[in-house]
C-alpha cells in the first residue's frame, strides 16, 4: 500500500529532536526529495484539540489511564488524515514521536503493564508501524537543563514531573529498543547539534541506500 | 470494594432516559436512598472537554477509532473522578450510558469489531462493570421523531448520522443483550412516559430487594 518512507524520531525533552527535525527538512528538500515534517500528539486540528486536553497543566486529576487512550486518540486522527496520505503519495515523513513515547511515558514511567499500552495502540495504528526509528539517547538531567535554558518555550503538563519520572522515561525506552533492535536506532544526543545531526543523516542515508 | 450500587441507562435518541434518570431521582431521594445521576461522555471537566471533541458536528473527518479511544478515555475519567468515589461512599449512581453504548455505536453500528471495542474498554474500566442496565427499547424512528419534536435541543454530531446508522445502532444493542442477558434489563420504551417509569422502578426495586 504505501511508497514512501515513515521515520519517527524519539527521545527525552530537550534532546534536540525539533531542531533535527528542521535540519533534515532543509537537507532533504535541496537533494528535492519529497518530505513532510509532522509531530504528536498534534499535527492536525482534532488531534490538536486533543493534543491541547492532554498538556493542559491545569489538568492535574488527569488518570494515566485516560492519558494513554487520548495518546492513542490523537495517534489514530493524525495517522488517517496525515501519515498516511502523505506515505501513499511516496513522501519521507519525520515523526516527532509515535508509539514508542506512548511505551515509555504512559507504560513504563506511568506504571501500566506495556502490554497493554501497545494493545491500544494496536487498535489505533494497525499495521502502520515506522520503518526507521531514531532514538534521541541523552541523560535526561541535561535535557531538562537544555530545556529551562530556553527561553519562551511553554512549560506543559508533563514537564512538571520530578526528575525520577522522566528517570523511567529512559530507562522505558531502553526496553522498547530491546523489543526492537532491527527498527530503532540510538544516536548519542549530548554531542554538539552538528554531530547530532551528522550522525542521524548517516543513519537515514544507509537507510535510503 | 465497592458498597454502593452501579445502574446504567441504554437506549436510542430520543428513547426517554434523560427525564427517566430525574423522576428516578427524585423517587428514590424522596425515600431518602443515597443517590446521584450522570452522564456519558461527560460528568467531570475532563470528560466534558472530550464530549465537546467528540461532539462538535464541525468534526466530519474524525476517523471511528479515534472516536472509539475518546469515549473510552472520557469513560476512564469519568470513573475515576465519579462512579468510583460514588460507590465507595456506598452511593447509587444512575449512569446515562456505559459501555454497552460503545459496543453498539463504535463497534456494531460503525463497522469495528466489538471484541476490539470491549478490549479497550477494558484497559478503560478494568472490572467496574454496572451490576444493572436498563435498555430502552424503541423503533429509532420513533426516538428521531420524539427529538426532532423537541425545540432548543442542540444537534450533536451523532444526531446528523441517517436512519441506517440508527438501525444498526439498535441490532448492535440487541446483540449486547444476548452476551449479557443476566445484568441487563429491557424496558418497552414505546409506552408512555408514566408506564415507563413505573417499569423501570419495578426492576430497580426488584434488584435493590
Amino acid at each position: 500500500m504505501t511508497k514512501g518512507l515513515f521515520i519517527t524520531l524519539e527521545g527525552p525533552e530537550g534532546a534536540g529532536k525539533t531542531t533535527i527535525i528542521d535540519m533534515l527538512l532543509n537537507y532533504y528538500q535541496e537533494q528535492e526529495k519529497k518530505i513532510i515534517k509532522t509531530r504528536e500528539p498534534g499535527g492536525i486540528p482534532i488531534s490538536e484539540k486533543i493534543r491541547s486536553i492532554i498538556l493542559d497543566p491545569k489538568h492535574t486529576e488527569m488518570d494515566a489511564r485516560t492519558e494513554a487512550l487520548l495518546y492513542a486518540a490523537a495517534r489514530r486522527q493524525h495517522l488517517v488524515e496525515k501519515v498516511i496520505p502523505a506515505l501513499q503519495s511516496g513522501a519521507i515523513i519525520l515523526c516527532d514521536r509515535f508509539i514508542d513515547s506512548s511505551l515509555a511515558y504512559q507504560g513504563f514511567a506511568r506504571g501500566i503493564d506495556m502490554e497493554e499500552i501497545w494493545q491500544i495502540n494496536q487498535f489505533a495504528i494497525g499495521d502502520v508501524m515506522p520503518e526507521l526509528t531514531i532514538y534521541f539517547d541523552l541523560d535526561p538531567r541535561v535535557g531538562l537543563a537544555r530545556i529551562n535554558n530556553t527561553s519562551g518555550r511553554e512549560i506543559n503538563r508533563l514537564d512538571l514531573e520530578k526528575i525520577e519520572f522522566h528517570e523511567l522515561v529512559q530507562q522505558g525506552y531502553y526496553r522498547v529498543i530491546e523489543k526492537f533492535p532491527e527498527r530503532i536506532v540510538k544516536v548519542d544526543a549530548s554531542k554538539s547539534l552538528e554531530q547530532v545531526f551528522h550522525d542521524t543523516i548517516d543513519i537515514i542515508n544507509r537507510f535510503l541506500k
